[in-house]
């Protein structure tokens, strides 16, 4: 359409599921999902490595430590089912079984591969594989020396995939958060490489264990089917709205407040019918790029003014009454201290950045 | 609903319009939309100027220099048509044909209040008073000694809120580009007061009339419609695209290219099978929180990899060889000026942030 073929781009907005919402779950035909992808050739597993990296700068950067990064190869589950017996045309139904472990017991994914029409053995040989303990680099090494997958020409190139993922990983810096899972199938039929999902762990902070929240995968077809040019693409969606929810109920729990405003300074009339001196100094600081507020009331009360800024976390006051405006100053309040102090009116604007800035430092200081 | 009385908010997002599609002037149901608006009690045109205020700040953080914000007031409007004789089933009808003087003659607006009822005398009237030369505070003054309209509520309500707008946008430090005109009538019907509208004029960068790019105005009631309490809000609407459209026409005519990238920083190797080592240097430049890429090819060519940095803007390249990896350096270059110098490994992240601040500083300087 547009000949773009390569690409990275990011974007969060709403999306839409076709399916039945089931609004008691949360889950919504419309919803709210960021999504990261690269389209275009990459030598194999650069794109890849570079998606699961920024899968775990998104969690960390937003405060998340307590995440799993499963990852497993979709040719490598094909070519598990091969050597277990499976018939090709039984790949897709027995893969989508597989995805049911992380919310059904074994019993019932076997079953459910029975109802399929697979036979006791092959589901027998599956269930020795795809329950292996999780490891990293060092469960590839095992895979390729397990006498069962030897000489698999699709387990052979998923192993390859997989060694070349976790030496780019550690080469990047990446979080090691990242775990390779054999049971780790995912729902979308169009993936066809690397396939990973992003799971929180229960915390003291937050013991609910609320599943996947972000995954994603290669997905090298599904251009093609769509234009007339297959373009190899990998990717990822995270949840935003989930991820959203658990901050707040984590924010709870610490009983941090949660700020619903940006603003920094709040100017503040010390006495009557200083309306306009507040404008004039409201233009002032807003010119100078910086977050201020102030009452859209003519006469405010001083302590309601304040009681604002406790309210909602505003960290500085800057107060002008009859005094300040003959001397040109301005009081500056530090609302956490109670601390005031006069600055001169022409240099406030540095005064506030320098007081944010300590803020800033002492706060940093005291999380460490 | 969420007992919310009183809030500042922006919004940028798709937003629909029940309307026929109009495909050929880009009128879709479905567009973007930037919308700022404060709703609860305030001071007379507090939260008013706060909008204008803003709207001009948009449009010059935008690049545009060349805009006016026409102002106008829904009240003197219907105090106008009350002293010219229209009676007020009419004010909605005769207010909607001259919202079409932006794009229509007089004469047409007058034929359509014709059409609707209004007699010849008082469509006189109204023509004598909209077609007022465009004004600022002095206009106001003028209209409050206009004999035709003396002693009228509603005329001498407004005229005290657009003298206040006017004294409050000098306090705020609002650019001089704010006008007073009576031909504003805008479209939308819930408008109670104060209304607004920001049209750029023609220039030599581009001499397209485009007409309306952002507007706004008072609404009162319009909250009240849906809930049980009237909240007075004001607010405005920004036409993203069409502002994008006319930026990317002024940085065509300015054959100015538009990045379509944010990378600063690509990571280039000048000999084969160094792209381990490419991503070994892109993590630290990402965890430095640097914008940094590379090719995701195994073997680039080195030329293949400036001339990409040409071609998108790319500032800065990094680049790796056998020898700078020896002696633990990388060689820093200027994409503009091809300079190149040698760093330190360990102290590159400086080294690049350096350099980008001092292309920034150079640019700012060429642009003054």
């Amino acid at each position: 359409m547009n000949k773009l073929q390569s690409m990275r781009r990011y974007q969060i907005g709403p999306v839409y599921r076709r399916d039945q919402p089931a609004m008691t779950r949360g889950r919504y035909r419309e919803f709210y999902q960021c999504d990261f992808d690269i389209a275009g050739e990459s030598e194999p597993m650069l794109a890849d490595s570079e998606c699961v990296l920024i899968l775990t700068e998104v969690l960390s950067g937003l405060g998340f430590s307590n995440y799993t990064v499963r990852v497993n190869h979709r040719l490598l589950l094909d070519g598990i089912f091969q050597c277990c017996g499976v018939s090709e045309a039984l790949f897709r139904p027995i893969c989508s079984a597989v995805d049911k472990l992380d919310k059904c017991s074994w019993d019932e994914v076997a079953k459910e591969m029975s109802d399929k029409g697979l036979a006791d053995e092959p589901i027998e040989r599956i269930r020795q594989l795809v329950l292996t303990p999780r490891g990293g680099a060092d469960l590839v090494d095992q895979l390729r020396e397990n006498p069962a997958l030897k000489g698999n020409a699709m387990v052979t190139q998923a192993l390859d995939d997989m060694s070349r993922l976790f030496r780019y990983l550690c080469l990047l810096g990446c979080p090691d958060q990242v775990r390779f899972d054999l049971s780790l199938a995912r729902g979308l039929d169009y993936y066809t490489g690397l396939i990973y999902e992003a799971v929180l762990e229960p915390t003291p902070d937050c013991n609910v264990t609320v599943g996947s929240v972000a995954g994603g995968g290669r997905y090298d077809k599904l251009v093609g089917m769509f234009t007339k040019k297959d373009i190899p693409c990998v990717g990822l969606s995270i949840g935003v709205e989930r991820l959203f929810t658990i901050l707040e109920q984590m924010h709870k729990a610490k009983e941090q407040k949660i700020r619903t405003t940006a603003t920094q300074v709040y100017v503040c009339s010390a006495q009557k019918n200083l309306l306009e001196e507040r404008l004039r100094l409201c233009g002032q600081l807003w010119r100078a790029g910086l977050p201020a507020a102030h009452s859209l009331r003519s006469n405010p009360k001083l302590l309601t003014q304040f009681q604002y800024c406790e309210d909602t976390g505003v960290p500085i006051a800057l107060i002008i009454g009859e005094s300040e405006l003959r001397d040109n100053k301005v009081k500056l309040r530090c609302i956490a201290s109670r601390k005031e102090r006069l600055v001169d009116r022409d240099s406030c604007v540095d005064e506030v950045r320098a007081e944010l800035a300590s803020l800033a430092a002492a706060q940093q200081k005291t999380e460490q």
